[in-house]
């Protein structure tokens, strides 16, 4: 038997191991580390139930695909070790991260034939938004997409997401949205956007400059289930029917942006279908603690 | 006193301390293992004596300003660590690896304030390029550039050039060169590309596309010294005049290039001019064995 919840520390997985989150290390010739040549995932579990597990390890084999990186084992056995690594870390609410790197080698560009793998997982407090956040919304401002062109693949190699961010706090805003060479609003550095424009929910197509978000599915999963319309296509914040805006990421389900840049959406309060879409997103994550 | 170089083994800077580099690690939340928040450079030294290391620390500290990483010590401080790793390995010629990183805290992609930077340093024999590789030259291909758009900053995000690097392999080619929207040839995945037109040495003006690299400025200095003219401009492998192309890297000075893709580079050979700036460049290191 495992230790009562409250009394436990933080425990990683890391390379087949359970080890005290404080002692947990990898080498520095890692090319995780070296290289940013690894991908990760990022789930949510409420009381013991995980949301959409089985979306995030498959994406997860997809970024492994998308780099070349062999799978450190199979998806059944990657389901069992977050389960695990959950159990053992002192969080009812949790968000459970999972990081595949190519593993460690002395460092050359061109990876070494037949290496393997790194595979940590940790388990943290799922962090929420505050209230206040949900319910005035957040402010957000865009930069121009300076990232890499492959970002479906959900690749460690984050820094101008980083860098986003950084910029996104020097202005007193909580997120920055990248925009193309046309103004499109593409996703946010760790969020995907949607919008509400002539009451449709509207959202960048995926492609190589967006990354296929769970959650942003899961938004339009009941958006549809509800009987909005949902587009995917490109779309800018001068559209003169935009009246609500809403970042989707794991740890936010969606909450509503109440201004971008100088820019206020709508009446610069929360808009109203983005909260009816977030409360039926929460009601979906609700019905996983009692399930 | 140290030990003779031979019976040493190898010992990495990690932090403040000196180890054994096969216990050399960092925690698995340092930001330079998933988020790719850090910065890099790699020294050479012949005998003793460091090539261009000034240059080097400066290009370090520029990397360290463009994505807002404090430096972990001053620059006189970093070099004495570098000379101390380099004479706890077992190496005559070396090659010196720094890297700093924005250091470890829980995950999240707006960095906490003050963080302590993460600095590790190892040295590593200088690899050579085959006697067959400079006689023959080398083989390349071109890829669509698909990094990010900051690539003067020497940051450890090389994903996409590990991509490049295994695409290269894929098709028995020894390096991947970027290329522009209009096929301007920029950079490849490890070094920078010069080429020989109408008897003049051209490569890529610097911009956010090409790194400043120390032996790309190398070979530019020594080709002037001995009268070559030099322009710095967009260039591509279509042009008429184009006779022979090289590569330069800290590790390889300039080697030839002797097709890229189909095409043959000039005879197919090892360049005239190519084979003359190498010589100018090794007598350059040479001479710093005898300083």
């Amino acid at each position: 038997m495992s230790l009562p919840r409250s009394q436990q520390t933080l425990t990683a997985y890391v390379n087949g191991t359970f080890i005290a989150l404080a002692d947990a290390t990898i080498h520095i010739e890692d090319r995780g580390f070296q290289f940013a040549d690894g991908v990760y995932e990022v789930v949510a579990c409420f009381a013991g139930s995980f949301l959409d597990l089985q979306a995030h390890l498959e994406r997860l084999q997809r970024s492994c695909d998308g780099v070349r990186i062999p799978l450190p084992c199979s998806l059944e056995k990657m389901a069992e070790l977050v389960q695990q690594t959950y159990e053992r870390n002192p969080f009812e609410d949790a968000m459970v991260y999972i990081q595949i790197t190519r593993g460690a080698a002395p460092r050359s560009h061109l990876p070494q034939a037949e290496l393997t793998p790194t595979l940590i997982i940790t388990s943290r407090l799922l962090p929420k938004p505050s209230d206040e956040k949900v319910a005035t919304g957040i402010k957000a401002i865009t930069l121009k997409d300076i990232r890499w062109k492959h970002c479906e693949i959900k690749s460690i190699a984050l820094l101008a997401s980083v860098l986003g961010k950084q910029e996104a706090a020097l202005q007193q805003a909580d997120e920055a949205f990248w925009l193309d060479e046309e103004n499109h609003v593409l996703e946010g550095c760790a969020t995907n956007i949607l919008a509400i424009i002539d009451d449709t929910l509207v959202t960048h197509p995926l492609d190589h400059q967006v990354l296929g978000g769970i959650t942003r599915d899961m938004a339009i999963r009941v958006a549809k289930e509800h009987g909005l319309t949902v587009e995917e296509r490109p779309w800018s914040l001068e559209e003169s029917g935009l009246t609500e805006a809403m970042m989707s990421s794991t740890t936010n389900a969606v909450i509503p942006i109440r201004c971008i840049n100088e820019q206020i959406i709508g009446d610069g309060k929360a808009g109203k279908t983005t909260m009816q879409i977030r409360a039926w997103m929460l009601e979906a994550m609700e019905a996983l603690r009692s399930a």
